[in-house]
């Protein structure tokens, strides 16, 4: 089962070819043929080829997560109970709580210590189905902490099995000298983070609280200047003029977009900017869904993420976040599956993966069950019993 | 960290308590001692005896699931997806989907296969953290396969490590002859029930397109009549009365609530029948959520369920529905652990569980992390690492 290759927008995200007793080959981690197994390819009888019977399950390709903040030190239990006990969020933040006190647990910890604590998370991300994960920075409060999570991402490449794609976030503005932060910005970290290669792309959440489009224009047109990919948190709470920002700059993604309205729904859907929506965000909050039934009518290209954070969405499965997309965002199954898998890759600048088709990477899922939409059904157990990372089963790697 | 035994209501399901260090001493399957490590009572070196260190981390009640239909044929895929794409419900009933279609392929499957078809179901749910689950029938067209279905829970007691608890539910009314029906459910579905032991309560489906509350109260009181507790499925839809009855009848429990208004919240909150809400059913359809903060606040005994079911609560999880109470409905996250574990277990009766005191049963949690909120705040993740069942370590337990 599985959409076209690269990115599908509007009713074309529907349209998901099923093959009935599919057989698939890889060669050197990428597919190599795929079609009804009475007419695969006869295998020279050489060492190191082998065949794996997968039992009549569904197979569906690997997902991909475009938006996770997976790396972070402390915890937000506390701010949780609060919040849900109706603790306003001025006390909250007087008690020591809030994105700061993450901020401050993250800078205060070195590399090994933030690889060590995202591993797992990492890992679960990846046995819910993800084979692809993007990791954001955005906790550092200084440039240091910064380079030491994308440094983190760096490392967790050679323990974890997934494709981890590295961002630059500029989250949260400074109390003081914002103009002189956002010039250091553009002007230190930037060409640093791109010089060494750290990031594939620069992201900026662009909101009241946080980044104006003015402060948003400024980074983003940095990152391009310096061959970074751009893309963007906005309309979370307001629709500011970040969409249409990212999508005149040719954005990789617009994220979030709850208080998108009918003019960020039509400059997304006249882009090529891919409309990423959180369900997560939407369940843990409690706040309104993004559009993403009104997106994909007006025929934007949409992608789903987990969002993963302690704050507004401690949802560790890809596979949940697909679901939840059918529930909480008027996706269809079918649409949903293409949002996490062409779509999501494509929100990362990937058109190599997402589809069983020959020449994409060999990254695939095998489900405990026949028939696909289970992947989209289940909730609360996950439906994947089997990833497959360049055409290698999760289970049987060592890293 | 534990709530007090028994039920407790309004206020009280805040009232945890914490233990620090703490040990836990179990003899045949019960709580013989509990409190501070340093104080444990010293063991007599004799075979048989045996120390587990859990290493630092949480340890919880185990959680009741008190409301499932977790044996059921067939699928429901079709009707998933075609809903969500938005076609009508009359549309689906003629390509033969809908509840009948579960029905049909239900009565059409002998024990051994409900029995195989449940077995992976309810052992997603122990491994979520249920300990004690309840299991409806509902689903025989006749009373041959309502038998069935009881029958096949008795054998899954033989290889399920939870305590399961049988319900006879009178779920779909025929299409003809109605009256006729509730006689027969009263003078002969019931009494064989009873006699052969095969469920503890009666449950009854009041609403609209189902049962009156006049055909309620006749199978109710047949119920009584035959040494049977009784509950209820009522308010989903409309509020009819089923509360308010059940509360008069001191049933069980009354199960949905979506729409309670004043009248029935405050019939919960003046009776001993716990209120159980379904947040599944929620997430699944997109429906209100029942009013679980209102209950609470007026002083009612709360309970929260899977509803486990093909047709509207695919939730296969105990701990995903006590966090989704947190979030749907409003619950602290310490009351949603209340309503998961000793309010849970009084919906079924039962007041030997659920609290981590001395005399009752041994059946506790064993988290991933040192801090009990991740049970409610973990989204897409198991935060459940060992599950123990009297005593026993799931992982250890050969059925
Ligand atoms: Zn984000
Ligand atoms: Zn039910």
């Amino acid at each position: 089962m599985t959409p076209p290759p690269g990115p599908q927008r509007g009713g074309a995200m529907r349209e998901l070819t099923v093959l009935e007793d599919a057989a698939l080959l890889v060669r050197d981690g990428v597919i190599a043929w795929v079609g009804p197994a009475g007419e695969a390819p006869r295998l020279p009888n050489t060492a190191g080829l082998g065949t794996v019977d997968l039992g009549g399950v569904a197979v569906v390709p690997g997902l991909t997560d475009p938006h996770t903040h997976a790396i972070w030190a402390g915890d937000r239990l506390a701010d949780f109970e609060a919040r849900v006990e109706g603790v306003p969020y001025e006390e909250m933040l007087a008690r020591g709580g809030g994105i700061r006190s993450t901020m401050r647990a993250t800078a205060a910890a070195g590399v090994a210590e933030l690889v060590a604590l995202a591993r797992p998370r990492l890992d679960a991300l990846a046995r819910s189905g993800a084979t692809t994960i993007e990791v954001k920075s955005g906790y550092g409060l200084d440039f240091g902490a910064e380079l030491r999570m994308l440094e983190a991402v760096r490392t967790l490449q050679t323990r974890v099995p997934a494709t981890l794609v590295p961002t630059l976030l500029i989250h949260v503005p400074p109390t003081e000298g914002r103009t002189a932060y956002v010039r250091a910005v553009c002007e230190e970290l930037i060409p640093e983070v791109a010089h060494e290669g750290l990031a594939d792309a620069v992201d900026v959440f662009c909101e009241r609280e946080a980044f104006t489009v003015e402060e948003t224009r400024a980074i983003l047109t940095a990152a391009q200047a310096n061959g970074l990919r751009v893309k963007l948190h906005a309309d979370q709470f307001h629709a500011l003029g970040g969409t249409e920002l990212a999508c005149a700059l040719g954005g990789l993604s617009v994220d979030h977009l709850e208080a998108s309205g009918e003019a960020q729904i039509a400059a997304l859907a006249a882009s090529q900017t891919v409309a990423t929506v959180l369900p997560g965000v939407t369940l843990h909050l409690g706040l309104p869904a993004a559009p993403a039934r009104a997106l994909v009518d007006a025929g934007a290209c949409v992608a789903v993420g987990t969002d993963l954070n302690p704050g507004s969405s401690p949802l560790f499965s890809a596979q949940l976040a697909l679901a939840l997309a059918v529930r909480l965002n008027g996706l269809t199954p079918a649409e949903a599956l293409t949002a996490s898998t062409v779509n999501a890759a494509a929100a990362l600048g990937l058109t190599d993966r997402g589809a069983l088709v020959v020449g994409q990477r060999a990254d695939f899922l095998a489900l405990h069950s026949p028939d696909w939409r289970d992947l989209a059904y289940t909730l609360g157990l996950n439906p994947v019993r089997d990833v497959f990372v360049g055409g290698q089963n999760l289970k049987e790697m060592t890293l």
